[in-house]
């Protein structure tokens, strides 16, 4: 099952850095890569495949203005669409059903205001609890839940640096 | 069991939204307060106090410059101490130690360079995943499975606003 987000209306400088963390957060628990909708910004891009290049594996970051289109295109080609939003069904409530299809799954984040064309689009509104949260927190929950903890032990293939769990110290194991 | 969340190093602009993604998430999650320590900054206050105006609940911003002193003082009234590193342990070998004690919790979420410190004086260091996330994802997962899922079934005492969850729509009720 492929796993992309599609990060809406994002704004340079203004969203930098959240969408940085959105993009990690997505790589770190297994997604194939984000789409960036809204002003294309080359720094987050930057950052994000820097991490790539250290810590390994596969992601792609990609920037494309018509999200409408990425959204259509996504359902057309079979695939399911996950809306994460405040509006939304809980969690709890919806988790067994989005778990039991085995389809690519987009999921959506918005920053600023989201249109209701999304709400319409959507396979699915989820919400994370029903108060103002953070996209970054509503994704690494939903991913945690959605694919049952898997990021816990997911290695990622050419890594030039490992870190080693440790109890009290910064253990970095390089590789290449 | 209290639960308390701080916020290292942060300084003004570049962390704005960040600390105020990790304080409405520390909220949503039912933790009592953050302490902000760095830059003291009025801005993420006064956001965070409008959300718990409208949403209700009980939620303190505090802004503290001398973090040792808040770590030392939560330690000699016999709380634990929780900092969210990359380094540190696996969520999934620690979180039954964690959840077993019902000592109050400071929860340590750092931004830029966590002093060493830091890491020594934690009573655990626990990583989400050994990769670089967001301190954002970490709090967040972190919070879901110390308290097991809490955070979907809290009423928000005092609330304005409130959502009501909805498959396709925004609905919104007015309580005041």
């Amino acid at each position: 099952m492929k796993l992309v987000i599609l990060r809406l209306g994002h704004r340079i400088h203004r969203d930098e850095r959240v969408t940085t963390h959105v993009c990690l957060t997505a790589r770190a628990f297994g997604c194939d890569g984000v789409i960036i909708s809204g002003q294309p910004d080359e720094g987050v891009k930057r950052s994000v495949e820097d991490v790539v290049q250290r810590f390994g594996g596969k992601f792609f970051v990609e920037m494309k203005r018509d999200w409408t289109k990425v959204i259509k295109e996504w359902l057309e080609s079979g695939g399911e669409v996950v809306h994460l939003t405040m509006y939304g069904l809980p969690l709890p409530e919806v988790i067994e059903e989005i778990r039991s299809s085995n389809r690519d799954k987009l999921i959506i984040v918005g920053s600023e205001k989201v249109p209701r064309k999304v709400y319409e689009m959507a396979t699915w509104n989820v919400s994370v609890t029903n108060q103002p949260i953070s996209e970054v927190a509503a994704l690494a929950v939903f991913l945690d839940w959605l694919q049952q903890h898997r990021e816990f032990y997911i290695e990622f293939e050419n890594a030039k640096i490992k870190v080693i769990p440790s109890a009290r110290e910064k253990k970095v194991m390089r590789l290449a």
